[in-house]
């Protein structure tokens, strides 16, 4: 039961000229279901990605940011469900070289112009000869239409698709931008078991577009929490294809700010469809921190926040019990934090000042707002100019069923 | 449904001399439900006291700890549960003032030689009123032999109570060492939404007994997580009564080793026991990291492990998804960790190592090590010879709904 999860309808869902995808059934996991998705770029696409801080870095991971690092074009991505490659050692490395090899050949590529990324269940062997039994089938049925598929055929738990296609103009050109990504549990900062691949036909400089897909992360996949697990195979791409005939070389250009802003609201949809699907959601939980001295410490409250398993069960029970929010403030780490001078709101109720409660706060005002789908917490720390929003969900008896059952 | 707590027969709980607990039923949160402990304690009694890190430290918290700087001598403590008196502002600190105030006046102390302690919802007024009005009643019952019913008095969302009794010599005196805790949840290190209070009748130096507490609760309290929340009104107390006629100035005592392990062995029963109780709990798990370079190390890695949702609910399940446990120890902060140097074991199964899944190891062990009521995680780093173990339990429904309801 995802929360207010917007699914466009497939007509909606924009082609990007230059990106086709194919998708087969290889039975990974499960038998007749899709979980093989192979994307082409056209030649002369800029690609750029982030990964996970995980130090249990999946293969896929470690490939891929080699191919990116050694290869000029990279030309495809490979993704599978149903299983992460991941803390698999030597064999894992080799299956996903085998993967970029088989890849590559089918489609007349080096190598290193394949990505490979994979999500699933870790510490399990890739079923490769399965993978690369399929290939073959997911190249015949490459597609410029198939986003709409794709979306599907990446999922794990997630319980819907998550795509984001919208048209704009850079000058008087068309430019369009389309997205999809997956993840649901095992969400946390700087990456979390998330996917997400976006594309755009405008063509951007391969330094810059590797700045933007830095930038863009940070506020987008990297300001999402569902559980505090920061995955092992977290990944997030940007092609440009440069099909629309725009080249933006430096953020100098007309162009830049545009597109950027455009790929930024793209990517922070995605993070948040991923927080509105997450597993057992019954809440959408905005936490922006104001006042802060740094971004750092900003992030710091927020994620104590929205990370505490007793913040979150009471968003799930609607249960305005406030107490749990400024207890994790104050374990957040912020040593000096003078809690006389902080303020906490809940949606526009001022719950908290002078270290107590308001006293004007009742709490019929604080459970109307528990009670809402999307809830907005803020606090303001009265240290400085600094500010950061992190999103997050509330934590439910499905989150632990979907859990407790999700590896057997 | 506690895991494997032992309860000692009321018979098996030793009073010690010098201490009297007095017990009444303020109506604090519910009528006619003992709330309010009163512990008086003889002259020249030594007492030391750890509280939480947290900055939204409770209003009792803080008198405590300035009571304990300013005066010398300890004689009395106060403790309510049904209310935290935390995030209470000014009128929270009055509160506690006058709770010691009409202590002192009833038991002939001065306000400084009481310490208060409170438990229960934060961000509520106490209602010191009520707690004032049956403070005669908690004295006029003042008994050596009140500690399993101080046991109840202290719960909140325990299932049970928490007890520690044991006698052992120093030398030829046989020494009594007799000590209570609660807490369920909001339970993590650096003090947990627990309260210990913990007695013996041999005489410790103050200075000494200062430090013996802090070292202790570094080995007890302070190794256990429930959900990772830090509390704001955790406290962890020692008092020493000389009634026994053993005195401990120093160190370098043959007595203070003897004591010193059965002090730590109470403390860490105490400890384990809040765990066992942890609200939902099915399992208790010990969660022992070692090879780690320093010990900050080896808790950072002990803690994200015992700190993963995905990690606990795959022990309330049973199932061996240990690519969780690798993927925690891979967030927890170890910049430079070299994952072929890991290995992981399952109680006495090998799971993992050369960055992938030990060959030999078949998931029918790991299933069976999961279905035990008690299971330990082993973790070698390969960095160094630092060792850390930190005790926690698994996340099941009963989680969820009991912190869905408690404030309601």
């Amino acid at each position: 039961m995802a929360v207010n999860l917007q699914i466009p309808a497939e007509s909606d869902v924009f082609p990007v000229a230059g990106v086709e995808i194919g998708i087969s059934s290889a039975g990974i996991k499960k038998a007749n279901h899709p979980d093989l998705t192979v994307f082409r770029l056209a030649p002369d696409s800029a690609v750029a990605a982030v990964f996970t801080t995980n130090r249990f870095r999946a293969a896929p991971v470690l490939i891929s940011e080699n191919h990116l690092s050694t290869d000029t074009e990279t030309r495809a991505l490979v993704i599978n469900t149903g299983n992460a490659n991941a803390a698999t050692g030597e064999p894992g490395l080799q299956a996903a070289r085998l993967t970029c090899n088989e890849l590559g050949t089918l489609l007349k590529l080096r190598p290193s112009q394949v990505l490979p990324f994979s999500t699933g269940v870790i510490l399990e062997p890739l079923p490769v000869d399965k993978l690369v039994k399929s290939l073959p089938d997911a190249v015949k049925n490459l597609r410029a239409d198939s986003w709409f598929a794709a979306a599907h055929s990446i999922m794990t738990t997630d319980t819907q698709p998550k795509i984001h296609s919208t048209r704009i103009k850079l000058g008087d050109t068309q430019t369009t931008i389309t997205g999809i990504s997956k993840g649901a549990g095992m969400i946390k900062p700087n990456m979390a078991t998330m996917l997400g691949f976006l594309a755009t036909d405008a063509g951007v400089a391969p330094k810059l577009l590797k700045e933007m897909t830095r930038s863009i992360a940070d506020l987008s996949f990297n300001r999402i929490t569902v559980d505090g697990d920061t995955s092992t195979n977290d990944s997030f791409v940007i092609m440009a294809t440069g099909k629309n005939g725009v080249h933006i070389d430096s953020v100098a250009s007309p162009h830049y700010p545009v597109l950027y802003e455009a790929l930024a609201n793209a990517a922070r949809d995605l993070a948040q469809k991923i927080v509105r699907d997450a597993e057992g959601a019954t809440k959408f939980i905005t936490v922006q921190v104001e006042e802060a001295t740094s971004s750092a410490e900003a992030l710091k409250v927020a994620y104590a926040v929205a990370q505490s398993p007793l913040v979150k069960t009471a968003f799930f029970a609607s249960d305005p019990n406030l107490g749990r929010i400024l207890c994790a403030i104050g374990y957040s780490g912020v040593a000096d934090l003078d809690t006389t001078k902080l303020r906490l709101w809940l949606g526009d109720v001022l719950v908290s000042e002078h270290g107590g409660r308001n006293p004007d706060y009742q709490e019929a005002q604080g459970q109307a707002v528990m009670q809402e789908a999307e809830i907005v917490v803020r606090i303001a720390l009265g240290r400085g100019d600094k500010s950061e929003t992190v999103y997050t969900c509330d934590f439910s008896h499905e989150y632990v069923s979907i859990n407790a059952d999700y590896h057997s």
